[in-house]
């Protein structure tokens, strides 16, 4: 890429997100997007695919980020405690000031059926993801797939609690709800 | 209805299975499935809006089922006693005698990336039905938020674990073992 585009992703994705929430996804062109970010459709499409793309281009990282914090989890923790500690990881590092980013990005998928059904994709990608990262720690086929689900279901529940509770908590505090309520459940 | 044609839906359902296993699905059109069934495609789409919904026809009664299911389960359960008392009536009632069926359905489902987000759907609406079902049993917003998810898990696992298994296992016994696994991700 040009040394006057350092970050031409970046700009397509947040004039992408401001253009979605002002007009609407369905009303928005990828020339209007590339407008906005003083760039060209062509340069739109060496990043995405298409518009839908640009709400879920992070994906492709996940699967890399999900197996770097499952292994670096302290051996011999127990599926939970692998789930706790990856978890905190997220909390405490990886998603800090991405709360009102978060929150955005939210919005848009909720305003549109294809878009919540692509969602489901992302949470599926994360389940696979986490199921691998459990049988690279040793464990059998059940409880890695079993295991995947719930930190799926653990990190999707407290980032919706989270954004819910609109910057009054921190998701640290949602996610330990999150998990006590979990070990709760399965005592 | 008129009664030539007592059981319209379930002869299209069974007619539009095996061409879709026979020819696949994206190769398969309704005036094949309407010829297959001996009906016209407007009967076709007095049943389905479109060749796609004939897979996902159940749905529309996966909600009252549901409701069904976690009302009839023994007063003061707990989340996990409510799980699994209603998945042991699914296992022991409702799907005897179903896993050809849904073997077939889960193979065409795999087939085609469409049908997969498709399928991912039909989980959140189970999901959604399993918590409006903890909520109407008196359980907090975020303990009928954990527990729908874990139990469609429970559900979701199982079943594609007993239709791996071929036959050689019953629903029931592999549901077990899942709900112990889930039980025992704590210890």
């Amino acid at each position: 890429m040009s040394r006057w585009q350092p970050d031409a992703g970046s700009r397509l994705e947040r004039a992408a997100l401001e253009l979605f929430i002002e007009q609407g996804f369905a009303e928005t062109t990828v020339p209007q997007i590339t407008e906005r970010a003083g760039l060209t459709t062509r340069t739109f499409f060496r990043h995405f695919p298409d518009k839908r793309e640009v709400l879920f281009a992070f994906d492709t990282q996940l699967p890399g980020i999900v197996e770097r914090l499952m292994a670096e989890a302290a051996p011999g923790l127990s599926a939970m405690g692998v789930i706790r500690s990856a978890l905190e990881t997220v909390a405490t590092v990886n998603l800090v000031g991405q709360r009102e980013h978060l929150e955005l990005h939210r919005s848009i998928v909720q305003s549109d059926g294809g878009l919540r059904e692509r969602e489901l994709r992302k949470h599926s990608i994360l389940a696979e993801a986490t199921r691998l990262g459990f049988l690279a720690r040793g464990c059998d086929e059940l409880t890695a797939t079993l295991g995947a689900h719930v930190a799926t279901t653990a990190f999707n529940v407290s980032i919706d609690r989270w954004l819910d509770a609109g910057g009054e908590r921190t998701l640290e505090a949602v996610l330990h709800d999150v998990l006590d309520g979990l070990e709760g459940l399965l005592r």
